[in-house]
């Protein structure tokens, strides 16, 4: 099965979007790589008026999110240029298995040409990275590298009128000291393949004459640091590839194999239900496997991680083979950039409102991990949403004129549906009713005392696949239908001013989460607070994916 | 199908040595890799006195002849150690395939530690170069290389008994300027993987904006410097590679394509069948793939070639995208200065006897492309032979005084056997006949006249995967039998002193050269003069190799 078709599959389920939760297809992949085309090229005929009126789009990036947008969007509407230094999309779900050579490289990664080609043909890519985005003269200036080139760098610059940030988020080192130099990553291929043959090159340095015990020891204890799915997954996939296989090629070293998990908060897996966290603990103990949590590392040398024990704060210092650095991500340079430039300066993360567009800029559009969606609060709209509401200008509502806009306020808080599932509620109405049930009638004071909690369920989406493929394919559907809703808008009615959204906000589906814990054990976390652990889960959990 | 198989079954057929000639396993694999294995180890149970008793017996390199020698060598008799950079053995033959992703790396590679597990496990590896070789204190001083660990270069150095050189060649740039800085060579899997790299970059950096015509002219003009096997192969699979693939991808640029094959000599393929030249030459002018014939690069800049055209001594420079060196091969440094320590300083290539015993050493054997078979004389031993083979010591020789000989001569001088076929003479007994066929009893001068040319079809061993892997196997089986052998010696007759040699000297089996010319055309020359050319050639030559 190709990855195309899987991200083809998923974003034909996130268009049914807003209709119920459907499962994202992960499904493991078994090939990929550069493939080759028999038929013949259409022939080029370009209606140059035609194609003069295309508006300008320029995407960054060919992770999930901009892939995921790709492949949506209709490239006859806009004349699309994709600028990543990324020939190909990555299937990061399998890294962990790449560095164990349980799947290939090649498997896991589909060149973006393939891609833009098994569409209509009229998007271009180039292969560069973004070094500045000029929103000021909607404009982007990008750098190509090509080591091996007489010019290795080269400047270009290319105009937009709609700008597509996908450029995705970098290892956060959280300017721990050594970090860059002397720990392996577990963002792109080209990691995943180093770490493979750094895993071989401490065994083979292990078996050397005259190496001592001390050096045996050291050289093969494989340090992991950061307990979330990926470093766990990472952990266990080691940990088998090291039982099934090493030992037996090495067999003189066996006894020196450890393996370590470092994780800074009290549990490993600890955005999971905590049944997965123990489960996984557990199994992790049983393999032998070493769990020190609560312990922060404060350096990486060549030879040894030094850590701080958070309860006692004593500083050790643990020899280490190899150390992968697992913890979470950081803002590129081009959008801390990019943000000071258009007044997010004091903020982490570049912010962009329910429609995906980012504050501060025209025309531009972010998603995936490096943007966050910054979700308006209903309290700051509560007098124009009361304004709205008191139709007969009374200045107190009844549930009846409250009723009227129920729904288009959920649709746009989406917190409001969060806090009333978590506070057991069937219907918003319920806010403007007695403890007996009995509808109330309220001033502007009473609805803001009505409403006064609603916000407190506003998250921030995770950095996850899942929330950037969705967001891409929201993305390009916005595009697609971008002069049908000019004349039917579909959004939610606006509470500021006449007339309603033309989109409806971008809202995140969350389909569960997954951890392979080694063997055939593994932990998932489905829709609707379904836990399922042990033997049969990696099973389930391919059997919903692959639907 | 696992190299580890066909390198067994082929040498398998080389242990039928010496009877007929048999054709070498060389078919196409299809995995490959890491391995694991399920079976539980055997307790290890070492006999300290026995294993003291056994000779000490140091491999170094794990190509053709490493390989091959370690396949069929016995394990229990020895106390084997393996050196050598490269943990893996590689299928050489199918690295032009690597290039253009038709066959994965890994397909064409086998764990070391894979191919002596399946063994009796009695043979040590360490992942280290040999930096020196003390003949005379029976040392070699390795140096081990992991760029990651804290100890980047680690030296140890190891005793030996035996030690058997099996380290290749490295490129030969015949000192020309540029060559080591610019090009690409066809020797590793890395190397193969780099290329790959480079040609897609090279499409992708032509495809940028702002990229002028000359440059995307000079960018994907790709050159091979070398019209040999490798590089016509390599020229082959790059024309089909573009054809099929990257044309598709790239359609924009397809015009500005270009392949040249530069070749010093008259022609390409010149070690083949003069059919098979021209046969490949047409092939590659109807594909477009330009052959430029007598003319030899004098030097490599970052963006151009120079080169010399020697029939008008006229000197042009040509830009290119990627040129690819594939002319031969040169020797090693830690050869280089074993040679001088040895008295070997003055040649060009290390030399052993027609036992594959290095000359001016004990106990050095050398094989594979590092060393070469310096076949003795038969010229240089005829007063000896004369001598042994007049029985009555009569001071002449009769037909049937020669008869008794004329098998060890066939044995010990392969030359002769080459001689009698080039002259189409039946038997060297036709040598002691005149003109009608009668017998005729020669003095020492007529003998020396009647035997004055057979020394004149002396060849060198071509530097080939065939060669190294018939030496691989031809000295397992005599450090196999040395124990026998030593009360049954199974050698020519010595002339010079009494008693018989040990061993057959050593005899190359040419069977066939075959090179693969792009689409389903191959050319193939297979031993008794057969030249097969076309559609059907490949799978011809496959089937040969598959039996």
């Amino acid at each position: 099965m190709k990855i195309f078709s899987i991200i083809n599959r998923s974003s034909k389920l996130f268009n049914d979007y807003p209709s119920g939760s459907r499962l994202l297809v992960l499904f493991a992949v078994s090939t990929g790589g550069m493939v080759a085309y028999s038929e013949s090229r259409a022939p080029e005929i370009k209606d140059k008026t035609l194609e003069s009126k295309k508006k300008k789009m320029v995407v960054l990036g060919t992770g999930w999110a901009g892939i995921s947008f790709i492949k949506d969007l209709d490239p006859s509407m806009y004349d699309v240029k994709i600028v990543s230094p990324r020939n190909y999309f990555a299937f990061t779900p399998l890294l962990p298995s790449v560095t164990c050579g349980t799947v290939e490289a090649r498997s896991v990664v589909e060149p973006v040409r393939n891609i833009i080609k098994k569409g209509k043909g009229e998007i271009e890519f180039c292969e560069a990275g973004c070094t500045k985005i000029d929103a000021t003269n909607k404009k982007v200036l990008c750098r190509s590298t090509f080591e091996n080139s007489p010019i290795p760098n080269r400047d270009f610059s290319l105009d937009y009128d709609y700008l597509v940030i996908a450029v995705g988020a970098q290892v956060n080192t959280f300017n721990t000291p050594g970090v860059a130099e002397h720990c392996h990553f577990l963002k792109e291929v080209e990691d995943a393949q180093k770490i493979r043959r750094t895993v071989i090159d401490c065994f083979e340095e292990s078996v050397l004459p005259d190496f001592s015990e001390e050096e045996k020891k050291k050289n093969l204890h494989f340090v992991i640091v950061g307990g979330g799915p990926t470093g766990v997954e990472f952990a266990a996939e080691l940990h088998d590839h090291i039982v099934e296989d090493l030992v037996q090629l090495y067999p003189e070293v066996e006894g020196y194999v450890k393996i370590t998990v470092v994780q800074s908060g009290d549990h490993i897996l600890n955005t999971f239900d905590e049944r997965i966290s123990a489960f996984a603990e557990t199994k992790f103990s049983r393999d032998g496997i070493e769990v020190l949590t609560g312990c922060r590392v404060v350096g990486v040398y060549n030879d040894a991680i030094s850590m701080k024990v958070k309860s006692t704060g004593e500083v050790c210092r643990i020899p280490y083979g190899m150390v992968v650095w697992s913890t979470g991500v950081g803002t590129r340079p081009v959008i801390q950039e990019f943000m000071e430039q258009i007044g997010q300066g004091d903020r982490r993360v570049l912010a962009t409102d329910e429609w995906l567009r980012v504050k501060g800029a025209t025309d531009v559009f972010a998603l995936g991990d490096c943007a966050t969606v910054d979700q308006r609060r209903l309290f700051d709209d509560i007098a124009a949403i009361f304004e709205a509401a008191d139709k007969d200008h009374s200045g107190t509502l009844t549930l009846d004129e409250f009723q009227d806009v129920i729904d288009d306020i959920l649709l746009a808080y989406p917190q409001v549906e969060h806090y009333l599932k978590s506070n057991h509620m069937m219907s918003l109405s319920d806010l403007l009713r007695d403890s007996e049930g009995n509808e109330m009638e309220v001033d502007i004071e009473g609805f803001k005392k009505a409403l006064a909690h609603v916000d407190s369920q506003m998250k921030h989406l995770p950095a996850t696949a899942q929330v950037a493929a969705q967001q891409g394919a929201y993305l390009a559907r916005c595009f697609n239908r971008v002069e049908y809703c000019k004349d039917h808008p579909e959004g939610p009615r606006r509470f500021n001013s006449p007339g309603r959204h033309k989109f409806l906000p971008f809202r995140y589906k969350h389909l569960g989460q997954f951890a392979p814990l080694g063997g055939e054990q593994a932990a998932a976390e489905l829709p609707g607070d379904w836990v399922s652990m042990g033997k049969s889960t990696q099973w389930l959990w391919y059997s919903i994916y692959a639907r």
